[in-house]
């Protein structure tokens, strides 16, 4: 591990919350699921086509006047979205519970770096733990040991153990931070099995699979979350709660971004348990991360809370940069000399809302910048935009000048004024995130984030491949609320519960 | 004039190089221009559908693995250009003369701040004057007098006067300083009478326009050219050098803006003569100002001299920010009430080129925000981005933290290395501007830009406005060089000439 190769020294941990840590033990039958995984999304552009892909006009608001009415794209998406199968999780609380019983299921750099959270929670316990790799289930079990906390049973017997540990009678949630290709089934494997279920980012590669995802949690009553946890970043959290207050008026357009150069890691021996992470740059055009960019400004938008992304257009650079870097780097002899990358060094996505806001989305891991998420807010009275802070609101601020964010922390969600200097990593997001997590599940309140979230800030997955491929053609973004978008309700801007 | 309300304090002149100061009067001529020109913007779609607006895969290029080629769009635009009808103007030189004789049209807020570089050049004199505001004339004339110049004649008698201006034989150059909805027929009288025009932002406003000045340009074998100060900017053209010098390695990305606050100044009594400016608000969702932000990016990336502008996708917010500014500043009679305004508050548009990078270009001046061009490049070895400057370039820097731009002044162009501190405003970017077009005049140099680069830059302001009434939908950007971009040539990044 060579963290400091690829930390921006900004004061801030470079990792946002990204699943370089993720990791399981590469065996021949992942390698088989990687494959499954590959041919899904390689059918991405077909599986859209009923969704609309290449019909714009007919697939996006009619905007009059600049003002966009999302009415015919409701209709739309509302009737090419299968049958519910079950009633809506929008605002499903959880069944109240003094202990809540973890699983964790990954046990890679991510899954080590998020037990020591789990652990430093009141009222939670790590029942059960799961990798193939023995040596790192170990590491955890020894870990909730040394905490002074029963030993977990253990699910280390291949791949398909994690079925097992889904199984128990007496696990509440499990978390899952394994490589990319194995989040769906997993989660969809929790629920069946009536487990709450929490996923690292993104939470499926494919369209077809967030549609499963979503019918899966209306079918069980199980919440299935994507834990993005950059949405919980103390400037996230703070431009949440001052946009929900007005003072950026009506809100016009965002912008966040994983630009985060990675080349160094996914070419690293070992900082990742095999070489899945930078496989998928062989596979998918378009933004394969869009978690940590959307996430936050869909929060500030009330995305799926009273409005919606309604269409997604992708453009992408040339795919120069880790070919380049493994020409600079590696031996002739190498096996990833036999890949051929086809993802964008830069994606940028445009979304479109239904109140007519647009949302830019950008992604790169493969070229050289300093790292940003841009995580950026406009509206009618003014602009904030990060990395580093800087805010113009008026009527403070009328010299067309940037003014500092930092008068700004009243504004701090009750979660930061709560815990000051939150251990873990990425800043304390992670912290917070499991924090509010357990708080939620132990006093049975609703989720700061459901399926429907999950399912949407994941789309750009499939659909910027797709949209990149047809030449930058704007693809519907589906209703995954089915029509509950509409319904104003609260997410992670909450008010702090009476314990 | 109140310019210091809207100068942001960054150093730099807030106004750059926008029409801002263009003016005339508004006689009820213009008034019935306006309208002409506004019936043509409305139907600009309609013009668009010829050159096939709303068909994006085949209007755009096939980017297999993620690396542009052209080859189907330039079939496509070239099949849609109409006709040559001259040979083309690409790197065609002035005549050779000791003395450029200039007549300047419109003496508003922008041709009287250009009078003094004009008059300080060497080999340059001020010949004619128009503008049907007599003061204004009177005050230009006073100007060259007190310069200890010859009294140039005078052209005040009514609007259509700079076609008597246009006619005199004793002309070398035509500088255009007007509203937008005036450029495109005073551009055309200028070289319908033999006399090479310099046009102020943007060139015309319509795509038939566009190709009417290259048709215009090729026919009468005079150089029409968009006067595009900010590609004179001291960080843009130091960009421009390092780029072409392959510091950036492969060029992938870039983004350019024009986000600049106006609201005051649209509003205010006097600083426009004349509501031409906002007017434009109520026609057109788009980019109304694309030049300042897309003139530099196309330079680095050779636009029209090796790589080519292929299609254009654009984004548009709600527009709110003049009618609320209206509300809270001006009386309920004030004739601006009447108005309703159209036009984006902030645009976004995402430009392909022929070997697949892509352009961001941004407007808004009509939100509350600091002034920004953005001016970002990015390539596989590194990044820049300014306002302020900040640069990240393998080997040098490898921390993903930016760097100071300050060591690389060595990069700066031979103009900025002549002229230190030039005098005028933009911080010296129209003094050079103006020095290298009069230079290349009375050298007979070929010029830094032609009739293509107008027309490319200004392609925006027609074509946003279509792709956002399309919802988005990618739109060709038309090859106005008809298959002469493949060829390398120079551009802005001139060698310093022998004098």
């Amino acid at each position: 591990m060579n963290d400091a190769s690829a930390a921006p020294h900004d004061g801030r941990d470079h990792r946002a919350g990204d699943g370089d840590r993720d990791g399981t033990g590469e065996s021949p039958v992942s390698r088989r699921r990687v494959l499954r995984t590959t041919a899904g999304a390689a059918g991405a552009g077909i599986a859209l086509g009923a969704l609309g892909t290449g019909a714009p006009a007919a697939a996006t608001p009619k905007a009059e006047a600049g003002t966009g009415t999302g009415t015919e794209t409701e209709a739309e998406a509302e009737a090419a979205a299968p049958a519910r199968q079950g009633r809506t999780m929008a605002g499903v609380p959880f069944e109240r519970r003094g202990t809540i019983r973890v699983g964790v299921v990954g046990l890679g750099n991510r899954g080590q770096s998020m037990l020591p959270l789990f652990l430093a929670m009141p009222g939670v316990q790590i029942t059960a733990v799961c990798d193939p790799v023995v040596a790192q289930a170990e590491r955890a079990v020894a870990r909730v040991v040394a905490a002074g906390r029963p030993a977990p049973a253990v699910y280390t017997n291949g791949e398909d153990d994690y079925e097992n540990l889904c199984a128990r009678g007496d696990l509440d949630l499990v978390y899952v931070a394994t490589p990319w290709e194995l989040h769906f089934e997993m989660a969809k494997t929790a629920m069946l099995n009536g487990k709450h279920v929490g996923v690292e980012c993104p939470a499926a590669m494919r369209l077809d699979e967030l549609w499963a995802l979503v019918d899966l949690s209306e079918r069980t009553r199980r919440h299935c979350m994507q834990l993005e946890n950059c949405c919980y970043g103390r400037n996230e959290m703070r431009v949440l709660r001052m946009a929900h207050a007005g003072l950026f008026g009506e809100l016009l357009h965002g912008a966040g971004a994983y630009n985060h150069d990675l080349r160094e890691l996914l070419f690293h021996p070992d900082y990742y348990e095999g070489p899945w992470r930078r496989q998928w740059h062989t596979r998918l055009r378009g933004d394969l991360y869009p978690n940590h960019a959307f996430g936050p400004i869909a929060n500030y938008m009330d995305v799926n809370r009273g409005d919606r992304a309604v269409s997604i257009s992708s453009f992408g650079t040339p795919a120069l940069g880790l070919a380049a870097y493994r020409e600079a780097h590696l031996p002739p002899g190498d096996p990833s000399r036999k890949e051929s990358y086809v993802s964008a060094d830069r994606t940028i996505s445009m979304v479109r809302t239904a109140k007519g806001r647009i949302i830019r989305l950008e992604h790169d891991v493969s070229s050289p910048h300093p790292y940003s998420r841009i995580n950026s807010l406009g509206g009618t009275k003014g602009v904030f935009e990060d990395f580093p802070a800087r805010i113009y609101l008026e009527p403070e601020h009328s010299n067309h000048q940037w003014g500092s964010f930092t008068p700004y922390a009243e504004w701090d969600h009750w979660l930061w004024k709560e815990h000051a200097n939150p251990p873990g990593g990425h800043g304390g997001m992670d912290y917070l995130m499991v924090f509010r997590l357990t708080q939620c599940m132990r006093l049975g309140l609703v989720p700061d984030f459901d399926v429907y979230d999950a399912a949407t800030w994941t789309a750009p997955v499939p659909l910027s491949h797709a949209s990149i491929k047809a030449q930058g053609a704007p693809l519907p973004i589906p209703d995954f609320t089915r029509g509950e978008w509409r319904k104003k309700r609260s997410g992670m801007d909450s008010d702090k519960p009476s314990e």
